[in-house]
């Protein structure tokens, strides 16, 4: 049993649910050569989430952004969070709502993702910046 | 430390959230003789969903799919994402919302989980089909 | 490789979100001297939450629980299981929406928290007693 782990950024984008797949597999090149096993994905954020969802149509994405709103309105009228804008507490509650961090199954040195999952960054701030991830990989080399 | 990955197929259900727990462990059989560790299970698809809750009054899981309708409704008229339907856009919704994976500790050679607590399938679309769950176990063998 | 599993209690707490990282931590002791690696939280309970959110200001969980009333009402006319009063499925559908469980890295001998984030437990019954967690951590030692 092996076990890596490695930190990497993806790069700023706007407010929205976006398909970052290629960017965290080129992040976690060869997944350290482990051929069976797991790999979790983890935010050090909680403004932002980290989902697996629809991998094809933009408009999934653009969807999941409409419906968040209506789950977590801008700048509700009871929050008391407000310090950073109408975007600020909705953000948290959407962190929560999709979640920080993802477990993944590594098969044939693979992530073991179904033909339509992709990995969605739910980016919940107007101007989020850059955002951090630890991944950690466990299991065996491959053959 | 052991790993074991495993493939099975949860067999077709109709649109709701449904009691899976011993369907799971027949899948599982003896957790690849492992007595402490962890279970991971992963949903290879976008539109349904595997959490954890309560494992006996069937009227949970109705109120479970009567809520998830308004968190998700059906067909909103500004979903752009229409073209399997109604149920389709919502589908992807709460798979994100209820997650598409679940890690359950082993102790004792059993899955740890409460005494309360099933193992729920959330399927989300109409005509779901079977649902392809990869199973990840790592821990030490059973003493 | 390691693996090391405990069981704790979280004392209890009146219905909302409450942040019981240093509870946690004081409860995983030294990770089980594990420097890199994994670190699985899980409550076994089907009516509290476990999630990672803001660890600073306390109005962030008060609009928390104020916004999850809004997305799983007490006493929904609809609802069918209202046997222990209504806040029983509403409990239900947070533990479910927020998760059981959650994943964090260990790097360095410690959780790899980003700086604002906290972990909240979600008490999601107006009376919900202690409650149970199993931790299971998984690793190299610490060098």
């Amino acid at each position: 049993m092996i076990l890596r782990q490695l930190r990497f950024t993806l790069r700023p984008r706007p407010r929205g649910f976006h398909l970052v797949t290629r960017e965290v597999l080129e992040a976690l090149g060869e997944l350290g050569g482990i051929g069976t096993g797991l790999c979790h994905l983890f935010l050090q954020h909680s403004s932002a989430s980290l989902t697996l969802n629809e991998n094809t149509d933009p408009a999934v994405r653009e969807d999941f952004e409409a419906q968040a709103r209506h789950l977590a309105p801008d700048g509700a009228p009871y929050y008391r969070h407000n310090l950073e804008g109408p975007d600020d507490l909705p953000a948290h509650l959407k962190a929560s709502l999709f979640g920080s961090g993802l477990s993944i199954p590594i098969a044939d040195g693979r992530l073991a993702l179904g033909t339509w999952q992709g990995i969605y960054l739910g980016e919940h701030r107007e101007q989020g910046g850059p955002r951090r991830v630890v991944a950690t990989l466990l299991g065996e080399k491959r053959g």
